[in-house]
């Protein structure tokens, strides 16, 4: 089923006459197009997508079966252009007055925005954002592919990010070479690439700098590509040299949490757990209090989306989710080590869908 | 005058005991980092910055003069970390108690946040962030400083874009070598620049893409890069060949609107009567309605801040604003001309910040 036949079941098991979905990502979840502000999808199927004036013509393009519409307060349009006059709120409400939609929903706003909106349509709307984001959390076959094209991507970027070590060379050097890779495949990033060499690695979101890879540091990298819509990320860490017995310990019990929490993910399984299972496994050996972050996170439109993994969350794996699973450790001064893979959740276990070999000596 | 002792003159005008900052741009122009999550100014200058645990080293580093507190609802501190229980707002509020601030502002809050820390303060916040906007508009010798070393990167990838110009080079590619240098240099994007050949540069926000440069093609590059913080932004538009008289009218169209509004600009100028000198030098031409977005943008810390330059704008350009001027025309099916500079507003006129050559014959 499409992305906009499933939205379309959920209006309709609502009863719903229309839905107001809001926010980039959700937008392009329902459309396909990162142009337009919003959309509208109504019962009998229609679709109606808003678009600033400077962003008209693009969502035209990109936005499947459906109508686009600009909207502007001080304009002239020219002969290519449908326009409704007014801000944004206002010409949602005039779209769906215009056809007498009278229980409408939203997705994705916030609550300045659902004020907003309730004031010009003078009614409430009922917020389906939650029944959304279950939607966007099972990953269909074309979902899949995009996502593993964008693996792909981001693996050759590790490869090229690890080719490139040798002695000197700066973390702003290897990010030059990311990112040309990236965009080479016709791909964007999905975050600004981290690449983090020896005490620059004890942050979890290091930003690169001019520092010149040593003997003996650490190499954290933390990358992804953006493919259709879809991200991928992954972080691998190396040492440049011999590992130490301080960075081999460190490895060892990363890579171990990170299989402990694997050997948990499955369908019908609570993300607290998830998280748990690797916590503990470091609490084993004395180093959780390095473990500063959640487990993982939902990936998808989004970089972060649903689900979370870590102490605090109260969602429970389901069926074609996919999720990161990226313990960590930080020492201050030091450096720090942290593993990420992708993964599918699946009924009774998980496919991997990074393959980047894991071993710390490059 | 720093940031922080503009923004400390501010609290003490306001005759408030201390200011909420929130939002990461408002937070880095009072903390120069982006790690922490929000920050307090008290009225005797103490600063106080939080951060989620994973950030809170950097916030460390970043953070100048001033204490940096994690915060987390389950963890279990490192020797290095200084947590305070809860959420964001939980901490706000008992480093507020704790200090006994009673009139408290608050800056970039969402209706959201604003209530949440409302309810957890039991009381109301004077929301400042009009006046923070105003304070973040005149930048200093420092910022300006920044700006100009962001300018020249950006300049240089606009070097770089425009010698990888040759027959059957890609979108992608030019993007490749873009990014590349502005890494090289030690800074990131502004933005996702947007490399538009032909028919793609009728899309004001077009993406790169494989489409490969042929001869006659309009040419679209518009790039930024950032440093320490601080944001470029550059437009320029070429032809791939020898222009066509349709080009060269439309060239000559956006430059003359370009040359109008700066012309207009200085302090003490409405923002929005600089955009109408440039829309009546297109209305002149015919051509007006193709141009299908605002005039330009503040920009520093965030790549579009205050003041807009648009038919809506009730701003009045001060010393110091940096904005970019930036008309444009746009041809469905053909392709578009935008040319964007960026200026610092003087009394009685302006300075240009960026130089690159407008001709459009390459």
């Amino acid at each position: 089923m499409s992305r906009r036949a499933r939205v379309l079941e959920l209006v309709e098991s609502k009863g719903l006459d229309a839905v107001v979905v809001l926010s980039q990502s959700n937008v392009f979840y329902l459309t396909s197009s990162d142009a337009p502000s919003a959309a509208i999808l109504f019962r009998d199927g229609r679709l109606v997508a808003l678009a600033p004036r400077l962003e008209y013509l693009r969502a035209l393009e990109e936005v499947g079966e459906g109508e686009v519409y600009a909207y502007a307060k001080f304009f002239e349009p020219s002969e290519y252009e449908k326009v409704v006059p007014g801000d944004l709120y206002d010409a949602l409400a005039s779209l769906l007055r215009q056809e007498d939609a009278r229980s409408t929903g939203v997705v994705g706003a916030s609550l300045e925005a659902k004020q907003k909106l309730a004031e010009k349509l003078g009614g409430e709307l009922a917020d389906i954002t939650k029944e959304f984001t279950m939607l966007r959390r099972s990953k269909d076959q074309e979902e899949l592919r995009l996502m593993k094209r964008a693996v792909a991507i981001a693996e050759e970027a590790m490869r090229v990010a690890v080719d490139s070590l040798e002695r000197g060379v700066t973390e702003a050097e290897v990010l030059a070479r990311v990112l040309s890779v990236i965009a080479r495949r016709g791909a964007l990033p999905s975050f600004t690439p981290i690449i983090a060499f020896g005490e620059h690695s004890a942050h979890p979101h290091a930003k690169p700098s001019s520092r010149e890879l040593r003997d003996g540091d650490l190499v954290k990298l933390d990358l992804g590509a953006r493919v259709g819509g879809y991200c991928s990320d992954i972080t691998r860490t190396f040492v440049y040299g011999t590992p130490s017995p301080k960075q081999e310990r460190l490895f060892k019990a990363v890579l171990k949490a990170q299989q402990k929490a694997l050997e948990a993910v499955a369908k019908g399984m609570p993300a607290k757990q998830v998280f748990f299972k690797a916590y503990d496994a470091l609490k084993e050996e004395g180093l959780h209090t390095y473990f500063n972050h959640g487990l993982g996170h939902g990936i998808g439109v989004d970089i972060h989306e649903a689900p979370t993994l870590n102490s605090e969350s109260d969602e429970v794996l389901v069926e074609n989710d996919v999720v990161t699973v990226e313990p960590g450790l930080y020492l201050a001064g030091y450096g720090g080590v942290r593993i990420e893979d992708m993964v599918l959740v699946l009924e009774g276990g998980y496919e991997e869908l990074t393959r980047f070999a894991k071993d710390p000596v490059i």
